[in-house]
């Protein structure tokens, strides 16, 4: 076997065989396969894709180059989410506490943000002192007594995808569906679960644009899931305008305290009860969808899921003060208000534009080492097929020392007025599950 | 500008502009653009193809990535030969002083063997003290004086098209039409040649087994020669057994010195006087290839092609008695000879199996940086047509120490003869040209 002809079958769009597949992942592992060789076999993925064998194979390779958590004596299920990533969106953080309430473990293992979309790990670390950078000990030890845990990657997680992941980043080989879906599931397989949702975006302000692609990497997922024994739903979720209220490390933490107190926004808490009911229905706490969403109701309203996400932040040496008192937050020094420019329905928001200027302000990475600005990011008070008058408030821009101007020049211009009402767009579109 | 951009254009096959294709080559050769990075774009380009124009802008980097000889005050014309390769092709070497004894100046920079194809460099090295490592000025000074040289791609020549040469390689991204053919266009437009003949082989000891595919690679290099102002001839050539009836190092040059002599192979013979009625035309030493055939077959037969070939030799370092008694050149210690399986007619020879067996024998490189056996080889008496009886020898296996008899096994098996009459192949096939 050679690593050459590997690549040539790709590029030829011919069909790998399992073995090739275990060859490649574990010898660019060993650093016998070398970086320029790999990013060529990428290229050749990307343009010419995989079949469903040769996606499950090279999961199964990324998940086999390293640990495959073993919750030893601990009782299950271990249920967790994912989601594609998508502006505001910081489910993850109120739903695995609200979810372990209800008597799930919940192992997630998350990642940092690069570019337009924050990473949960970074929001996390905006309450002070708290560790996304856990060993595998640590993490199995608090599944097992606080039933939720949100950590970073380890170097023991498929660090195949690990370094391909980098690879893929610098080499315009990102947009593959193999690959996508190859490098989430074997991380998420690595956490030792029993079932997965999926919250899979499409829109503006996604990574997949169209629904259509957004479906094939959902069904992708979901049939890989399926070959390796595990049960995984997928939500195919609208991401055309900012998901919540807040975009911002630390604006989104107090947004999360608000779905936790069951004061949130409607549509996030909405797509928390709705991720969370699949959760509960694959760990077979409930019967229905139906009781699932009420059982995640009844979390949020008792305070049950709060208390969760008091232990879990205790538990990874956050300062729990700021959970209990969110004013505690260090705010941004300026902030500047972005008025209806006329009157009518909002017709439509650029997501993406939202994630840009959050960066502008200083609120994500544009470079892997950057320092994070907690404190800026974007208020977002109306949403598509909301009525609004001119001169009424419709942002906060909450900056610091740089990017405003630009900032509130490009939000002004992301958001778009109509004289007829618009329908408001339907947030859970579509469901993909292998029950 | 953005190298990541610039790959993902390609991978999504839309059209690049030429500054994109300069700042690739430009970053590439100072460092900025890893390797991983252009192999990546090799990768695409080799799927996704290229447009005429975007290969001609690549040709163009890749040229002035380095230096473009000028002759000075020497007058011209300065024409050259190219062939794309094939078992037992020895061509340039009795075909340069036999032109330049025509009064045309042949600055030839040339190839070395890796894998089944022996490389003219590496022929020439079998002639004790023959340097190819001549520097730009030694090579300038033999043109003038001399009127043609043999030698090695310098540092100078084309050096962005070396080290993606070489990456090509080793990331299965060889064969691709674009690629190939800018790296051959660059690398010759760089000797400051007026114009070109390209011998661009078919069938199954080429690289091109199609002919539709040589002929899309000949009329890609015309189009280039064209576009750069330079008048381009391509011949498309039969390549489905080997050519003359020699294959190795030494025993090329001792065909070659016959060929010299007048009293070579017919269809090597054949192929040096075409090949050179071409150039020769180019160089309008004559009026119609008719009256070049003319010139060139009266070059060999008087003995200007030898003498010229004999100043070649002296002037590059080389031992010019091997060459005047070729009985000099170290034979390689056992001889196998293989004879006619039954009475009948050759229907074809896997001239691929011949290249193989060569290198099994330890006649060709394996990997960069083996030793080369110079005397060993295979003689081949028949060729496609001819009428053979049983037990008739029609090849010799020249052996050192290793492959005797894993060679003979294959050569055996790489030689069909049939029972009915079989029609000889027209080694020169189709003439694509910029007139």
């Amino acid at each position: 076997m050679h690593v050459i002809e590997i690549i040539q079958k790709k590029r030829d769009n011919k069909p790998l065989l399992k073995d090739e597949v275990n060859f490649l992942i574990k010898n660019f592992l060993s650093g016998e396969i070398a970086h320029y060789q790999m990013s060529a076999f990428l290229m050749a993925t990307c343009i010419n894709s995989m079949s469903d064998e040769e996606i499950s194979w090279l999961t199964d390779a990324m998940l086999y180059s390293g640990v495959v958590v073993s919750h030893d004596n601990i009782s299950g299920p271990f249920i967790d989410k994912h989601s594609t990533g998508g502006i505001g969106d910081k489910i993850s953080i109120p739903l695995a506490p609200a979810i372990a309430a209800c008597g799930l473990k919940v192992p997630m293992i998350a990642g940092r943000g690069l570019g337009h979309t924050g990473g949960t790990l970074d929001k996390l670390e905006a309450i002070p002192g708290f560790r996304c950078d856990l060993s595998l000990e640590e993490y199995k030890k608090q599944v097992a007594h606080i039933g939720c845990v949100i950590m970073g990657q380890t170097k023991d997680i498929a660090p195949a995808d690990k370094i391909i992941y980098a690879l893929r980043d610098v080499t315009g080989t990102v947009e593959s569906i193999p690959l996508i879906s190859s490098s989430i599931m074997s991380k998420k397989l690595a956490e030792g679960i029993d079932g997965l949702v999926l919250d899979v975006k499409f829109g503006s302000g996604a990574f997949m644009k169209e629904l259509e692609r957004a479906r094939t990497l959902a069904s992708t997922m979901v049939a890989i899931g399926a070959h390796m024994g595990k049960k995984v739903t997928a939500l195919l979720t609208n991401m055309d305008q900012p998901l919540g209220t807040m975009i911002g490390n630390s604006l989104e933490i107090i947004e999360s305290i608000d779905i936790l107190r069951n004061k949130g926004p409607h549509d996030s808490t909405e797509l928390t009860v709705e991720l969370g009911a699949e959760m509960l229905l694959l760990g077979n706490k409930c019967d229905s969808l139906e009781a699932g969403r009420d059982l995640v109701r009844e979390s949020l309203a008792s305070g049950q899921a709060f208390t969760k996400f008091i232990e879990m932040v205790k538990a990874q040496g956050g300062d729990v003060s700021y959970v209990l008192e969110p004013c505690r937050f260090k705010p941004a020094p300026r902030k500047f208000i972005i008025e209806a420019s006329e009157s009518g329905y909002i017709s439509s928001i650029d997501s993406r534009t939202f994630g840009l200027a959050a960066g502008l302000l200083g609120g994500s990475r544009m470079a892997l080492g950057d320092e994070i600005n907690y404190s800026v990011g974007i208020e977002i008070f109306a949403k598509i097929g909301d009525q609004v008058t001119k001169g009424q408030p419709i942002c906060v821009i909450h900056a610091d020392d740089k990017g405003l101007e630009e900032a509130t020049f490009r939000i002004k211009n992301a958001i778009n007025i109509v004289s007829y009402p618009v329908t408001k767009p339907v947030l859970c579109k579509e469901r993909i599950s292998t029950n």
